[in-house]
């Protein structure tokens, strides 16, 4: 194979944590009423599943993207080590002043990551929050 | 995050229903011939999951492209009420005249959901037949 | 390793079927009380998945309690090739007077099954008519 | 079919909870060097997926051990309505002095439903707190 | 429907396979430092997941894009008879010079499926190496 | 709760290996006509996961039977860190004179992990193939 052949490739990981849904600019009414259930003042939670999609060109030499081991060790320290059985709201900056939804869970998770991962490389993000509900970011 | 994000949001539901694949302009035997068992004039069935995947802007006030109840109310309302538990080419009348194939089903139901989600927000239908057969519908 | 050694092993096998569930003693009202949607006249449908265990002592010169192409051929010649693609009601003898419920059909897969599994093996059958109901038969 | 069948039927549910694994007795210390992460005093989450077995006798007239709609109904009434998107360590009475744990907790289920389903009928639970980690109660 | 609609169809099948990863030009620690356990001489293995994607306008007459059995077969004959409990390495032509990667082999799948379906379709290959690991090929 | 509890914990693993079945007190035919693709001299290989039941009391200091980490490290000990990304037949001592088949796979996993399991603690493998074909061992 002489051309260089663009692929995607893509490690799932997985992380449990706890949240909770509410604008602290609504009342406790219109937080009930938007958030429901998820809007309980002492959390839930989650086993979020996270698959990083990474797009680049094959390496000759190794028949690599990028090695697996290496996508495993940037979501480990990146998000992983920061995520995995925390307090969403409470443990975690980004979530200080933004609503652990999984649309926003996955664009800090994809933000993140593309301060790692190496700008030739394309990076998508999908989180599963649960088997029924998953986000992807961003669009094509 | 000032920019807005695009983001997919995705809800899988289901729903269990008979079908038989057949074309009325053919004999018996193109029938046979084409469709084998898939034309058992006394029906087989399946268990459709069905993901419907809706594409927006994420909503600074909720975290939200769109709330996850108000997709899945679209889908029970709109889909699961009409083709849950039925007989595809009996009951559903989008299917008196047309072959109830995975392509068409999907097709259908984009053409359903596509009248209640609001325009901003583009739509796209995963149908999975069987574990090992699934359609998409649209193309990007 | 010279004690023989009682081991399980199992294969899954799958069928797409039509049914409908109903007691020809009953009103139409106390059918439709009882078994609600299922009650269908028009029949609706679902994938089977069929997992059958058999129980027995590994032979010291192959390594298998039996040959699991063995197994997959007792299934398909007794179970798929009469029930895949069909109408359990209408296609199946068995259920020409008993209501093809899980529990029913289990019972009748495990004793088509128990006629070709030699005796010297055990036998046990678990069913899923959806992901989230199923049965299995004999009971331990 | 005359003679009485004895079956197992099986429904599978979900819910999704926070909680803390911890031993108020003990140092934090010792909680740490046990629990681990598990033992972060803000909470972590799951996606606890619920399967209760119930075995009995098929009944003649419907084909069923027990509609499984009325099984779903138990586990909704006694087991989802006080579990699911709760803090099982704050919201949930039975835990207040129990540590919640995935025995724990599948125990607490077991006990609950053990008082509505009918005495004729057996019970069973299995509990998925994670996909790789799950307990089942009681034992054969 | 008037208007042709473009859908995509996929298809899964699976293969089970032995391979090695290494880079004859290198050294063995060389190998050892990039490909670690996959560097085994005496192979290690995988059951590897096959979804192909064709993109294609549904038939009226039909109301398929391409009939699933007739995508099965093309699976088959080019793919799985030549991969399935092979070793990829040593029983597999294409991989005699190409480090058989998980991106390769999907090239390699590519390549070989393109030559049999009709050039009026387009085509697109999903491979799962294992359930957290997997690759698709070509990139939109 | 006063009484002890026995409970069945589960913890599930994987590891990748290739292997190949044959006899060789057989002539090639015979273990051709017996054990077919599986024989492939050059080995072919399976993602294997691996669940590991463990049963006992639930103790009342910590809500375990036993602490899932300990699990996971006495399988990642005995079994993963001997059988991952190895070839069962060149490279497992166990099965230098032993076919490696499922069933004798589960066999030595249970002889392996009976030596470092607590004997208070009763012990149950079930190992997966191929996602249909699986073994347990032993049998109640």
């Amino acid at each position: 194979m002489t051309e260089p052949r663009k692929i995607s490739v893509f490690r799932k990981e997985h992380f449990n944590a706890a949240h909770r849904l509410y604008n602290p600019d609504w009342t406790d009414a219109k937080n009930d009423e938007v958030f429901g259930l998820c809007n309980n003042p002492n959390f839930h939670g989650h086993n979020y599943e996270l698959i990083v999609q990474v797009i680049g060109y094959i390496e000759d030499e190794t028949g690599y993207v990028v090695d697996m081991k290496v996508v495993s060790n940037w979501i480990k320290s990146e998000i992983i080590e920061k995520f995995d059985h925390k307090n969403l709201n409470l443990d975690v900056p980004e979530f200080k002043n933004l609503n652990p939804t999984a649309e926003n869970i996955a664009v800090v998770i994809y933000d993140k990551l593309r301060k790692v991962v190496p700008l030739n490389l394309e990076l998508k993000i999908r989180l599963y929050e649960t088997e029924r509900n998953y986000v992807e970011f961003p669009v094509d």
